[in-house]
């Protein structure tokens, strides 16, 4: 069975800590009529530090959308290599043992893709699919897994690199003055991830099932503007009620499942503000002590878009995992708004070296 | 097994022959250096019809990113429900039967991607899954047939629709003034296309197996430069001899299901210009008659990007399909450079009333 294995995380030296970004905002916008309720939508947000690629100062430069796009690249292709190469070391494998690669990243857009580079770059197979997708936002986190999940339903010896890069800082838009923008800029964060869905072996979460919900009418809520200042995030006041809609959506699959959600072991949920943690607490009636990981993950770093749940996975391995065979949810929240959700087990037994696959023939295909 | 039904395709009505694109160029590039090599280019396309979304007059002015996109997102919505029924007519399926969409476009950009809308607007189920891609060119159709077949193979009942929608016309650059600029304006042409993808039952191309291929160190062959005014498409001279690399990745994928590349019954492939349909003869030891499917919709429609591989899908089911079980190639080409290849026997059998899902209980998840 598919194996999500400990992801890798990087995030970038510039910090920026909630007392700069409260400054910022007073100084920025000192005559805007909701100063008060940004300042306090920020403070409500619980986010103490984040990590940004470039210093504040180029960071509130708006340069032009090519340049931006330009910073992207440039910066992808210096963060990346990273993390791809802890997440295989995490999964005990190697560039040729992958046979599919999920990049998922809304902050930047290039044609081809990064995964071309990475292929071309790091050393992994011409045969590598490559699976980028850019418009699941914030859930392209949960959607990456998913998808993972079932090549290795399709193929139970292939395994997955699943690749995460959000640089939200490059989406900062200083025309952009309603107070959902305001209160984006004191909540979003840069970071890079990588995780491998081994199809075989592996420590990490055993996939079970998973399952997509669309919030219907909703398609206006969390979206891109696009324009020739590049992608301008509007996020919709109604937002943080979302998961009186999404909470129903984790049950039924849990139920499909016959699981309980509210007993479940371990829960992995983006963590897009602490309204959404707050309310899935009460929706689900699990402890705010559940939501500990991805609530660390919000206050270090912010909301780093598609990169929170394997940020907030690697805090439960770095906590020492769960118990085995311990069942747990993984749930990515985006625009749509769509819910991108898993269940699976803890497998703690370690990858024997001869899982590792050595020969070609070996590669998804052979069906 | 996973079967690709009747594709539906649909084109704008606002018509562009070779002789107005010709008239075009001379025109509006009077004093280019290398007028009469972009008009030979031109010529050597056979190209003699393309359908836009716009009238000419509008295509050649460009109203900034913003409006342009603006474009791709109305006549997207205008355009794509049409081929999304007819798909479904053709595999005798509903909307409720529909657990993944597949969509890919790389002519616009929106967050949330159409899926959103389509769910929203024409009854599929809340739990359908959603996968946008955006960021595979031309090689898309290809990859939307694989990552369908992959799906099947995970969920055997399952079904899948694939959505391509194209309007290259809305990447019309005015500034873009290379010869490889001039020859896209004259090769590229508008349309929309669908098919389902049934894992089991229905009459089509029964997939049997899929690979990918990227030739190393072409990134920049074909690629977006994404600037304030939109995607800059950008296509290197070199382009047309890819064959000569992916012609070999045909024939080992061939090889490994122990079929002869040059032995089969039909061919569906991209038809980005004349010179990759001459080269797979060549390279293949193929008939030029294998490929007049892929060849009519150059010239009568253009380079239609990812719903190429379609609209040559369609012209062989309009010629009454293949033998019973017929072997053939589907494949794609694109950015990266990527080859997205299918392999798959013709299957003529009806689908039985009796295979069209009734129950909740059988959608894809139920593993």
């Amino acid at each position: 069975m598919a194996t999500l294995c400990r992801p890798s995380i990087a995030v970038p030296d510039h910090v920026l800590t909630m007392e700069q970004t409260l400054e910022l905002a007073r100084t920025l916008h000192a005559d805007h009529p909701q100063l008060g309720l940004a300042l306090r939508l920020i403070e409500n947000t619980g986010v103490r530090t984040r990590h940004i690629v470039q210093p504040i100062e180029e960071t509130l430069r708006h340069p032009g959308f090519e340049p931006r796009n330009g910073v992207y690249e440039a910066e992808a292709k210096r963060r990346v290599p990273q993390v791809v190469f802890g997440a295989l070391d995490h999964a005990g494998l190697g560039v040729r043992d992958i046979d599919l690669i999920v990049y998922v990243s809304c902050t930047g857009f290039m044609m081809p893709s990064l995964t071309a580079w990475l292929i071309n770059t790091l050393g992994f197979a011409n045969d590598t699919r490559q699976l980028p997708i850019a418009q699941l936002g914030c859930a392209a986190g949960g959607a990456a897994i998913n998808r993972a999940h079932d090549f290795c339903l399709a193929y139970p010896q292939a395994n997955v690199l699943i690749v995460a890069c959000e640089f939200c800082s490059l989406c900062y838009q200083p025309t952009d003055l309603g107070v959902g923008s305001l209160l984006s800029n004191g909540l979003f964060g840069d970071a890079v991830a990588a995780a491998v869905v081994r199809g075989c072996g592996g420590t990490g979460v055993r996939l079970e099932r998973n399952g997509s919900h669309l919030v219907p009418d909703t398609e206006d809520w969390i979206s891109y503007a696009v324009k020739g200042t590049g992608f301008h995030f509007l996020l919709d006041k109604r937002v943080p009620t979302t998961m009186k809609m999404l909470a129903p959506a984790l049950r039924t699959l849990a139920d499909a499942h016959e699981w309980d959600v509210s007993g479940l072991d371990f829960h992995i949920v983006h963590a897009g503000g602490p309204r959404i943690l707050d309310d899935l607490c009460h929706y689900l009636g699990v402890e705010p002590e559940m939501y500990r990981y991805s609530r660390a993950t919000l206050t270090e770093r912010g909301n780093i878009a598609s990169c929170v749940v394997f940020d907030a996975l690697d805090r439960l391995f770095e906590d020492g995992g769960a118990q085995e065979s311990a069942r747990g949810v993984i749930a990515g929240f985006g625009p749509g708004i769509t819910a991108e959700i898993s269940l699976g087990r803890w497998a703690a037994a370690e990858p024997l070296a001869g899982q590792r696959r050595p020969a070609a023939e070996q590669r998804a295909g052979v069906v």
